[in-house]
C-alpha cells in the first residue's frame, strides 16, 4: 500500500461516519471552538473530540489553541484524493456501463425479434 | 440519521479499504469470480468473500451464482452519492479556501508595507 493509498484510506474512513460529515458542515461555514461543536448537537464533549481527532489524523480539519480554548477549521483541499480517485475510474466504470447498456439493449432488440 | 446519509455512510466505509478499492479496480475491468479475485492477489478466500460483502451491502458490486460459481460485477453508478456529496461541498468549501487566500494575500501586503 503506497502513502497515498493510506491516506485515501484515512479520509474516506473519516468521512464515513454521518457525524464527522456534520462536522465537517458545520465547519465549512466558519471555524468553530470545540464547544461550539459540542453545546447546538448535543453531542458530549469527549465525543465531538474522538471525533474531531479522527478528522485531524485524516487532514480534513486542522486545529490551534489559545489558552484552553481550541479552535478548529476545515483544509477544503483535504478532499482533493477522493475527487482524483473518483475522476480516475469515472472513465473506466463509464465505460463499462456504456458497453453494458450497449448489450442490454441489443439483448432488448433481439428479443422483439 | 436519513437513509440518504446512511447509505454514504455504507458507500464510504466500504470505499476507505485499500483491498476493496483494489477489488473494484480489478472488478471494473471486466466481471469476475470469485476465485479470480482470490488468486492472483494471495488473498484467503475467506478474506476476499468478506470484503466482497462489505462491497455487496453498500450496493457498489451486485454478484450471481451459477452452480458453484459466483460471479461479480460492478454497479457502476452505486459511486453517485460521493460524487454528489463532494459537488455539494466544493461550492462552500472552495468559497472558504477563497477568502482564507484573500485573507491571506492581505496579511502580506500589510506586512510589506
Amino acid at each position: 500500500m503506497t502513502k497515498d493509498d493510506a491516506d485515501l484510506s484515512l479520509i474516506l474512513h473519516a468521512l464515513a461516519d454521518p457525524t464527522r460529515r456534520s462536522i465537517l458542515n458545520r465547519l465549512a461555514e466558519k471555524p468553530a471552538r470545540v464547544t461550539d461543536l459540542s453545546e447546538p448537537t448535543g453531542l458530549r464533549l469527549p465525543t465531538v473530540m474522538r471525533h474531531l481527532s479522527v478528522l485531524e489524523d485524516a487532514g480534513l480539519i486542522a486545529s490551534s489553541k489559545e489558552g484552553r480554548v481550541r479552535t478548529c477549521v476545515i483544509v477544503p483541499e483535504a478532499l482533493s484524493p477522493v475527487r482524483a480517485w473518483l475522476d480516475e475510474h469515472r472513465a473506466t466504470w463509464e465505460a463499462r456501463l456504456d458497453r453494458l447498456e450497449a448489450l442490454a439493449t441489443q439483448i432488448a432488440k433481439e428479443r422483439a425479434r
